[in-house]
């Protein structure tokens, strides 16, 4: 069955260096192809976390992801949506990337999640291999 | 030291349709980002090939880059250059990309490696783990 959504940009943020360089190159990719730009933030689960810091990082995702919306209209990006997710982040990454017409991916080489994922294989390896759509990893 | 040269897109095609579509992607980045494109296409070193079908290859590897660099000429891109190589794709596209000045490395998901490169750990991977500039692997 064929996806009847318009094909988007998708992009995932943290908080890192590496991830504002892959925002600036996502947008460039939704100007120059005039496509809607989707802003996705993963908080990763840690069974050990109380509830009060879960709200902490679920505040701070909120605020990421308003931050760099604000940015991409700013820059011209005419559509623009946010999505909040928890768990794994590139199972959560590839479940959106997977589930919706994806045209590009763009990630950031090294997030926040690369030092436990260094002993899995990395973030950006996995959206590389499992992914059905095309993959940019931003140094 | 710093490299003083002017960052260029490379783009490592073969006659594969993923290499067409990478092209594609690879020109569309060097318009945006008004930088020169290299076009670089590398024949697998196999020791069992005799010297007529290794001229064969190499005048089939001619062929290829010149198609390319023609349709990018067409499509606008100002400056282009082609490499052509021999020996192990991966090792050789990330050579070129780790020795220049490389913004950003544009591959297909797929090229004609992927047989032989599954058992190792495909070239893409190879790509996106060991090369210090953006990599584009487009599906």
């Amino acid at each position: 069955m064929k996806q009847k959504t318009s094909p988007k940009i998708l992009v995932a943020v943290d908080g890192s260096e590496y991830s504002r360089r892959a925002f600036q190159y996502a947008c460039m990719i939704a100007l120059n192809k005039e496509l809607p730009l989707q802003i996705v933030n993963v908080i990763e689960e840690h069974a050990t976390v109380g509830y009060s810091i879960i709200r902490e990082l679920e505040n701070s995702s909120k605020q990421i992801l308003l931050k760099f919306q604000t940015r991409a209209k700013l820059l011209g990006v005419r559509s623009v949506s946010t999505t909040g997710s928890k768990g794994n982040p590139a199972e959560e990454i590839l479940k959106i990337a997977n589930s919706e017409n994806i045209d590009t991916l763009v990630v950031g080489s090294r997030g926040r999640y690369a030092t436990k994922d260094i002993l899995l294989g990395s973030t950006s390896y996995k959206l590389v291999h499992y992914s059905k759509c095309t993959v940019i990893v931003v140094r």
